[in-house]
């Protein structure tokens, strides 16, 4: 099928290099635009000033006659700026084939350096900003970031044009849905798959694509061969469906359609032990698996996730651009995506993160109850969570603030909310490969039962009528005292979930990079937080972060806080299991002679366990006949 | 092979039954001695005198004559009192071929009972206290509890006197060993399993059954095959291997050896999942598969542990004289064995055992370092657990005084154990099945967790420099003030683990008797206690003890305590994890409304999950666009 290819862009965006070498890569024809201007174009250029429309209108008919005359031959490549709508309306005025337009996109300063390293051009470089001000972004153009090598635009370019999606979706739900339209607004050229299932679900990909004018150039499938054949090779391909045994299924149903090399990628919150396998499996047919969390809920995916992704090395490189592209920037502009590590390392730390997220909504919840119980209504809180933003801010502190604020009628929504907690399996993971690993990470399983024990909901009402309260101490707490309590906990918090990710780093020897991670979610996911800023430098430094300084006094200095509104919310019948297991829990990691030897005296004495001796370095076990 | 089988015992033991009844089995002529005595004998004991030695020698010579002669012939049985060594001497005296003793054993009740519904017989019963003066007790006997019936014990005798052993035990560490002894002294006829590792385990059956004279009728193997080979069909074999892996090496192992409707028993602390597993596996190859938890360490199970038994029913029949005869009794002479349930439920609730079993030795280590913070030596300590037996007795409160009262030298033994707590594996997955099952077991984890911590100790050493200790408070407790914490903390871990095993009673369809478990868990087992011999009866009421009025009062009478300990105790830097969880516990799950509103509207704030509200009883979901 015969098509007229337009390379357009401002001035010094390398269309001429990148039209040629298009050409010679696909055996075409190629005509410069500058070539063709008339003599008094060039003159009035020359001199300095800028073309008006008029200048341009017999030029750019020009080049409209040349390309439908070359057409009744060939196709062929055209390379001429075409900044406005109405230019590229006459430039492509009665063809009949396909106009394909290619559109180098820079920003000002990359291509004001680009042109000020030019020697012997026409075009001086002071106009750069007069050609921006021109510029309409073009909608419906294949778009290319002029900062990738004319290598790797040329590959993406050939492949975009043989019309072939350069990223396949699968599984159209909210956080599907966000990543095409994510990967669609950073000029991607994707395939999106939905299955179909009778009166359920029917023409969803169509539907999508209709509803949201940058998915124009995204295909939509519900025919599994349909997709991945309209998939460049090697294919990657994103699974956005429910984890568990889906993700199996799925891989079942694709791998009669994929071809060697071809690349899975489970955007899931799948189990990392499966990853591994699914990891070990797939390459055993030729493909490659790479698993990656996700994180940032459907506006994050939307305007840029944190992504987490793991597995064959090689083959990450390949979806790297993509991931890169779509994810979160970091205050650097560094994405908020980095290759974690191998085997399910990925999925690992995103379970780790929703860990966290548990115990910081659950803090949360904890202190709201203290606030209330100060007798603060809802605006009272919200306002208490404000005032916190300059020294404890984060994105959970943020919405739990703006969820206090809203009003349905003269109450506050938050009072109307059905007090069960549900989960979605990855708090419940994090605690199952603590208690594997053989790390205490004591709040993430706390936030998990507090989930637990809200869902018993119909037991708390009967077993509140025999257990009444007995308050038997004035609660008497400032929010100055609150706010360094929840300070405190969320650097245990932070502390217990590094800790359980460089144990399994250990374990597993994933040679995991705590400082990497700490970035990647300082934006984009919900546990972002100026503390997690923080942590990225501490982890330069060290694993631990109880053995950095700047920590070591912000504890030092939350503790007598703490330790007053445990013991008064103790006092009064406060539920407040994380808080209370925060500072249960330094106190256990900082105790030089903790009672375990009275564990192991009596391990021994009823089932001959053996312990050590504190007088004895050996290792070697001592039995007692005790009684 | 011909032999004389001898069946002896006092008299009204019924042995001339079971001996008629023996031969008409094994087609054998018989002879009751009674028919030998001369007459003056007869006389004597008519008129009520005991026969002293000289009566009795004569007689005793006229069988051995009556044995040599049938011995020329056949086999034969002879029924004769036979009370003492010396008689039996004469008895088989220059008999060449192998003699059998049969000795039927009961206690003087059951025989007079018996004796005095007995007419026309020449033996007053008057005489039988002097017949169980007289009675030395054969060592080398078969020896068969009379209260059997005629049917079983002909069955187990035939067994017997072919020489197959009636039960197989495979694996010889300290608790298999502790077993085959508890079954021998039982009068079983076991099959003893150890294999052979060159140069690290040789002989370890051989020696072990030398070792003790109990062992003298057992069979000892490091061969498989013979091992198989040496029991009666169909087959008992209780596995006493670490669990794990081996498990299926095992029966791997054994598989090639057995015959349909063989029954494996998996007497150690295997993961009840894999046990449904195993049962399902070993059901397609027509063996039965049964998994039972043994509690009570090496001295319980030589003297009787705590059983827990589940798997098929029929085929639990076929091991319940075994189990039930070795296991515990309770304070009423039941066996603290029962059939738990299907699949893999006695090893669900050993798992839950052992969790229960954890907290209740943290909450003793927490109590001792309140104790010692109040300036307690561990003699001290000891003291102040003795006076706590009236209210709070357990096993494990017996031990740990018993542990702090130990000395070396001038010094307390409890003082020079490392405090770094092991840990095999139980703890763990209770957690794990916790979280699994959505159940709140907090202390549990709590536990589990102190453990992790105190295996730290490096960390533990280095961060003690960074986080000094801050007291802001006097502790101002009296021991009974820890008594009652102590004792609240027990209620709630009580509450937890058998809503642990109801839930999962729940979930996997087992039907579990929680009255029955807490019964078998009264005697053998490590968490016996007085809280647990009145659970045997609050569960015949409510499957949740914090409904039942009793404890109720309890909790309520002990409730300032437990706050008072736990927030003075965070005030002096005192790590108590597991009575600080026990007050948030119940502060949790008697929370008319809890702080769970706040994560439902977190978790659709940022990932659209939805909540249901108080005002919507149709279970609706709602869905907010909150900011």
């Amino acid at each position: 099928m015969k098509q007229v290819i337009f390379v357009i862009g401002v001035s010094g965006c390398g269309k001429s290099t990148i039209g040629k070498l298009l050409a010679q890569e696909l055996d075409l024809p190629f005509f410069d635009g500058d070539d063709f201007h008339p003599k008094a174009n060039i003159k009035k250029m020359s001199s300095g000033l800028p073309l008006n429309d008029d200048d341009r209108q017999g030029w750019l008919e020009t080049m409209n006659d040349l390309a439908k005359k070359q057409l009744t031959k060939n196709s062929c490549i055209i390379v001429c700026s075409a900044l406005k709508e109405k230019y590229r309306d006459i430039l492509s005025l009665d063809i009949e084939v396909e106009t394909k337009w290619v559109y180098l996109r820079g920003d000002f300063n990359q291509i004001y350096n680009r042109v000020n390293r030019r020697r012997n051009h026409f075009m001086p470089s002071e106009l750069l900003k007069s050609q921006f001000d021109t510029l309409e972004e073009p909608k419906e153009a294949i778009q290319i970031d002029i900062s990738l090598t004319p290598e790797n635009i040329i590959k993406t370019l050939k492949h975009k044009l043989m019309d072939k999606s350069e990223f396949g979706l699968f599984g159209l739900g909210v956080m599907g849905k966000s990543l095409c339209r994510n990967l669609a607004n950073n000029g991607f050229k994707i395939a999106m798959f939905n299955r179909h299932v009778d009166g359920v679900e029917v023409d969803i990909a169509k539907d999508f694509k209709a509803k949201f004018p940058e998915l124009s150039q995204s295909e939509a499938f519900d025919d599994i061969e349909d997709f991945v054949n309209a998939l460049q090779q090697p294919r990657c391909i994103m699974l956005m469906v429910n984890a568990g045994k889906t993700i199996d299924y799925v891989i079942e149903d694709l791998l009669p359609h994929l071809s060697e090399n071809d690349i899975l990628i489970d955007g899931g919150n799948s189990n990392y032990v499966k990853t591994k396998e699914r990891v070990d499996y797939l390459k055993t047919k030729g493909i490659h698996f790479i698993g990656t969390g996700v994180s940032g809920g459907e506006e994050g995916a939307l305007k840029g996730p944190s992504i987490m992704p793991s597995g064959d090395l090689k083959a990450y490189k390949s979806v790297q651009p993509f991931l890169e592209k779509i994810a979160a920037k970091d205050k650097n502009g560094l994405p908020c995506c980095t290759y974690v590590g191998p085997e399910g390392s990925g999925h690992f730390i995103k379970m780790v993160h929703n860990g966290v997220e548990y115990v910081e909504m659950q803090l949360l919840a904890e202190v709201a109850t203290i606030l209330e119980a100060l007798g603060q209504n809802p605006d009272d809180i919200a306002k208490t969570l404000e005032t916190w933003k300059p020294t404890a801010n984060s994105y959970l502190l943020e919405i739990t603030a703006d969820i206090f604020r809203k009003k349905e009628g003269d109450d506050w929504l938050v009072n109307r909310i059905l007090d069960k907690a549900g989960n979605k399996g990855t708090g419940n993971w994090t605690t199952i490969a603590s208690a594997e690993l053989g790390v205490p990470s004591t709040l993430i399983a706390s936030a998990l039962f507090s989930r637990y024990i809200s869902f018993y909901k119909e037991e708390r009402l009967q077993l509140s009528q025999n257990f009444k309260n007995s308050s038997t101490s004035e609660l008497n707490l400032t929010t100055n005292d609150i706010l360094e309590a929840y300070q405190f906990a969320r650097v245990i918090n932070h502390y217990q979930g590094f800790k359980l990710i460089s144990e399994a780093s250990n374990t597993f020897s994933w040679d995991l990079n705590l400082s990497e991670i700490a970035r990647i979610w300082t934006n984009g996911c919900i546990i972002r937080s100026a503390l997690m800023e923080d942590l990225v430098e501490v982890f330069k430094d060290t694993t631990n972060i109880l053995t950095n300084s700047k920590l070591i006094d912000l504890v030092n200095q939350y503790r007598p806080s703490v330790k007053k509104v445990v013991s008064q919310c103790v006092l009064n019948d406060i539920t407040t299991p994380a808080l209370g297991e925060a500072i249960q829990f330094l106190n256990g990691i900082t105790t030089p002679y903790a009672s375990a030897n009275i564990i192991q005296a009596q391990r021994d004495y009823f089932g001959a366990h053996t312990y050590q001796r504190l007088d004895d370095d050996s290792g070697k076990s001592h039995h007692t006949n005790w009684n």
